[in-house]
C-alpha cells in the first residue's frame, strides 16, 4: 500500500479499510511514514472526518501499536476515568480513591497540563515524592495490592496517539471529534481498562465550548466505545466556572484532600465526585439505578473508607505520609480581592479567565517545557447565584510575591461579574450519553 | 505570525493575505517552516482551494523566493511557453527557433520527464553534447546573441516551488488548480518572462484528463497572468492520441528536426507549432489576427530561418553540430506492427497506452532517478480516421532488443482501435482564453 494513495482515499472523502487504518496507526507508531505524510492524512482526515467505523477502527489500531497492560488476574472491572480538562479539575484525585473503596480496580495513566487546564501528574507532583514513572509491572503489582494505581503517560503505551497528536499539536489538525476520541480511547485500552467514564467539560475553561460540540463528542466517545466491546459512559460537566474553589497544583491537592475528609468547602465538586461514581458503578453493573451509586459514594466518603484508600495509595506511590500536616508547598504571598460594589449576586466566574491568571501566576504551561510553580494559584470564595455584600472576598491569590498579585490580580477579578437581581447556578451535568 | 493559525485560516476556508502566503512561500524556500506543517496547509489548500486573489498572490511570493533572471536590455517582447505535458510533445524544440526566427526574445527553464509525459531536457540530451546546465547569466548573454537560450531548472528561481512540488508529490495534493497555476507561473516569472504562452493538454494522455478540467486550468491560467500584469494565452489541444508521429526521445528530436526542415511525416504536429508561434505573436502584439500570426510562422518555416536559428541554438549550447547525419542514438532492433484485420479505419490511438509502453521500453520515468535509453520508443505511421487494409503497418517499435519487442508490442497493438466506418478525427485545438 502506497501511503499517499491512502492520503488520496481519505482527501477525496472515501472510507477507510481496519488495515489502512492500522498502516497509518503503525507508520505512525514507528516512524515508517514521515511526518509530513502523517500530517496531510491528518488535514484530510479533518476535513474530512472519519466515521463512526472508522473512528473505531483507527482507536483499535492504535491501542495495538505498542505495548499493552495485561490485568488478567485482577478483580473486574478494569475502570479507567477520563476528563477532557478544565480549570480546577482535580477529580481524579478523589475519585479513583472512592473507586477503589468500592471493590474497582483503577488503573491510570494521566498527563502533563498544557494551557488553561490543568493537568493530574502536575498536581500530584505536589505531594513530595509521589511516584509517577511506574511501570506497566507495578502498576498492575499495586493495582492487585490496593485496587488503585496511577502513572504518567509511557511512551511505550499507544505511541501511535504520542506521535499524532504532537503532530495534530503543530498543523492545526486537534479540533477533530474523531481524532479526539481515538487519541481518547487508544490510551485507556493500551492501558487495560474495560470500563471507561469519561468527563466531558462544556463551557468557557474547556476544549469545548459549546454544548453541541461537548455533546458530538459525547455521543462519538460512547459510540467508539461501544463498537469495540468496552462498557462506556460520558456525561457533560459545567466548566463555564472552574470546579470547586481551588485553581493551582498544591491548592487543588489539598481540596481534593479536604473533599476525603468531608471538609470540602465547595459542595459542587464533591457532587461531580458523587456523581461519576455512580456513573461507573453503573457501567460496570455494580448498581442498576444512579441514585444507589450516588449513596455507595456517600457511604464510602463518610465512613472514611475513600480517605483510608487515599492514603495507601500515597504511601504505594512513595508520597509523603505526613504531606497533609504542611509538607505541601505554600505560596510566599496570600492576598484577598474583595467586592468593590455596594451588592448584588455572583452572576458568572469565567473559568477561562481564572485558567489564564494561575498560568500568569506561574501555575500552568503556555509552552510545553515550562516549568511550574506549583504552590500558586487562586482560591474561589464565592459560588455562582452567591449574595455578596460590599467588601465581601471574592478569591484569594497565592503568588510568589506582591507584584505578582498586582500584575494578576485584575485579571482575576475581571471574570467575576455581578446581577442586581438573584441568579440561579447553572446545572452542573449537562447530559448523559 | 504563528504558522499553526495560517494553518488553521485555511483549514476554516478563510482567505489568506498577501503577508500570509509569502509566509508559506518564503517558510518553504528557506526551509524555516517545517515540511510537516506545510503538507498540512497544502491538504488545507487541496480541500479549501485558494481563491483568484490568493492564487496570483502566492504565485508572485514564490516567483520572489530566490533569484530572478532580469532581462532587460534584451528585445522585448520576452517570450516563454509552457506545456502541462504529454505524449510525444516536442512542441518547445520546434517553437522556440520559430519565435527567435520571429524577433522575439525566448528564455526557458524545462523539466525532466516523469509519468507517461516526457520532459524537454530528456529530449535534447539525445544531442551529443548540448548544455543544459547554463546559468542565468549565460541565459542571457546568449538570449541576447541568438535570441533563444533553455536550461534544466534551477534550484535558485522559485526555489519555493521547488520545496512545495516535492511536497505535493508525496502528500496527495498535486492536482490542486491554484496550486498547478502557482507552481507554473512563478517559475515563468522568476525566469524573466513578461509573455506566456500555456499549451494545457487534454485527454488520455495528459495530466487533464476531462475538457472541464482543462478548461479550468486555463482560465485560471490566464487570470492569474491577468492579476499579476503579464500577457498571457492559454489553449487546450488535443492528448487523446499521442502528439505527431515519434513518442521517444532521440525520436521526437529527429521529427522535431524534419519539421524544421519542411520533411514533418504528420502535419498535426506542425500545425500545433504553427497555432501556438501566432499565439504568442497575437499575445505580445505583434500580430492581430491569429491568421496572420500563422502566416509568419508558415513563413520562417518555408524560407529556412527557423531551421538555421534551431542549428544556431544547438550549437551555440555546445550540441554536435553534426547531430542529423547520425549522431542520434538509435535502438538496436525496430520492427514494424501489422494490422491484423480485414480493413477499416483508425478510430483511437490511446495516448496512455503508447507513453506507458515508452516507459516499459526504458524510454521514461517510473521513479525520479530512473536511467533513460534515449534510443527507444514509438514511431506511430497512421493516423485517427486513415483508411486501413490487411498488413498496413500501424508502428514502428524502438526497442533494446527483440525481447523487449515482444514484452512491449502486445500493449502498443491494443493502443489503437478500429472501426468499420468512416472516422473523423478530432479538433486539435479544444478551446483558447
Amino acid at each position: 500500500m502506497n501511503f499517499v494513495d491512502l492520503i488520496g482515499k481519505k482527501r477525496d472523502g472515501l472510507t477507510l479499510s481496519y488495515e489502512e487504518l492500522a498502516t497509518v496507526a503503525n507508520g505512525a507508531a514507528t516512524g515508517a511514514i514521515p511526518d509530513y505524510q502523517l500530517s496531510a492524512w491528518l488535514m484530510a482526515a479533518f476535513l474530512n472526518p472519519l466515521d463512526e467505523q472508522e473512528t473505531a477502527w483507527l482507536t483499535k489500531a492504535m491501542a495495538e501499536s505498542g505495548a499493552r497492560i495485561d490485568l488478567t488476574g485482577l478483580p473486574k472491572p478494569w475502570v479507567d476515568k477520563h476528563s477532557t480538562g478544565g480549570v480546577g479539575d482535580k477529580t481524579t484525585l478523589v475519585l479513583l480513591p472512592i473507586l477503589a473503596a468500592c471493590g474497582l480496580t483503577v488503573v491510570k495513566m494521566s498527563g502533563r497540563g498544557l494551557g488553561i487546564t490543568g493537568g493530574t501528574i502536575d498536581k500530584l507532583s505536589a505531594i513530595p515524592g509521589f511516584r509517577l514513572d511506574l511501570s506497566p509491572e507495578e502498576m498492575k503489582a499495586q493495582a492487585a495490592e490496593i485496587g488503585v494505581a496511577l502513572t504518567g503517560q509511557s511512551p511505550n503505551l499507544a505511541p501511535a496517539d504520542k506521535a499524532l497528536y504532537a503532530l495534530r499539536d503543530v498543523t492545526g489538525t486537534v479540533g477533530s471529534i474523531p481524532l479526539i476520541v481515538s487519541s481518547i480511547l487508544s490510551k485507556k485500552i493500551a492501558g487495560g481498562a474495560d470500563t471507561i467514564v469519561l468527563d466531558v467539560k462544556c463551557g468557557s475553561g474547556a476544549f469545548m465550548e459549546t454544548p453541541e460540540d461537548a455533546q458530538k463528542l459525547a455521543a462519538a466517545l460512547v459510540e467508539t466505545g461501544r463498537r469495540l466491546g468496552l462498557a462506556v459512559k460520558a456525561s457533560i460537566s459545567d466548566m463555564a466556572q472552574p470546579l470547586g474553589s481551588m485553581v493551582g497544583n498544591a491548592l487543588e491537592v489539598k481540596e481534593a484532600y479536604d473533599v476525603l475528609k468531608g471538609q470540602a468547602p465547595n459542595a459542587r465538586f464533591q457532587d461531580l465526585c458523587v456523581y461519576y461514581t455512580a456513573e461507573t458503578l453503573e457501567a460496570c453493573g455494580k448498581v442498576s439505578r444512579i441514585e444507589d451509586g450516588k449513596a455507595q459514594a456517600l457511604e464510602v466518603l463518610e465512613s472514611g473508607k475513600a480517605l483510608k484508600k487515599f492514603k495507601e495509595w500515597v504511601r504505594a506511590q512513595e508520597g509523603d505520609a505526613f504531606w497533609d500536616s504542611g509538607s505541601l508547598p505554600e505560596a510566599a504571598v496570600v492576598e484577598p480581592l474583595r467586592f468593590g460594589g455596594a451588592g448584588g449576586y455572583v452572576q458568572a466566574i469565567d473559568a477561562r479567565a481564572i485558567g489564564q491568571a494561575v498560568i500568569d501566576l506561574g501555575g500552568g504551561r503556555k509552552r510545553k517545557d515550562d516549568q511550574l510553580d506549583l504552590s500558586v494559584g487562586v482560591e474561589i470564595l464565592v459560588r455562582v447565584g452567591q449574595q455578596i455584600r460590599e467588601g465581601t472576598n471574592l478569591a484569594k491569590v497565592h503568588a510568589s510575591s506582591l507584584e505578582k498579585i498586582l500584575e494578576v490580580g485584575p485579571m482575576i477579578s475581571k471574570a467575576f461579574t455581578f446581577s442586581d437581581t438573584p441568579v440561579q447556578e447553572p446545572p452542573l451535568i449537562l447530559g448523559s450519553f
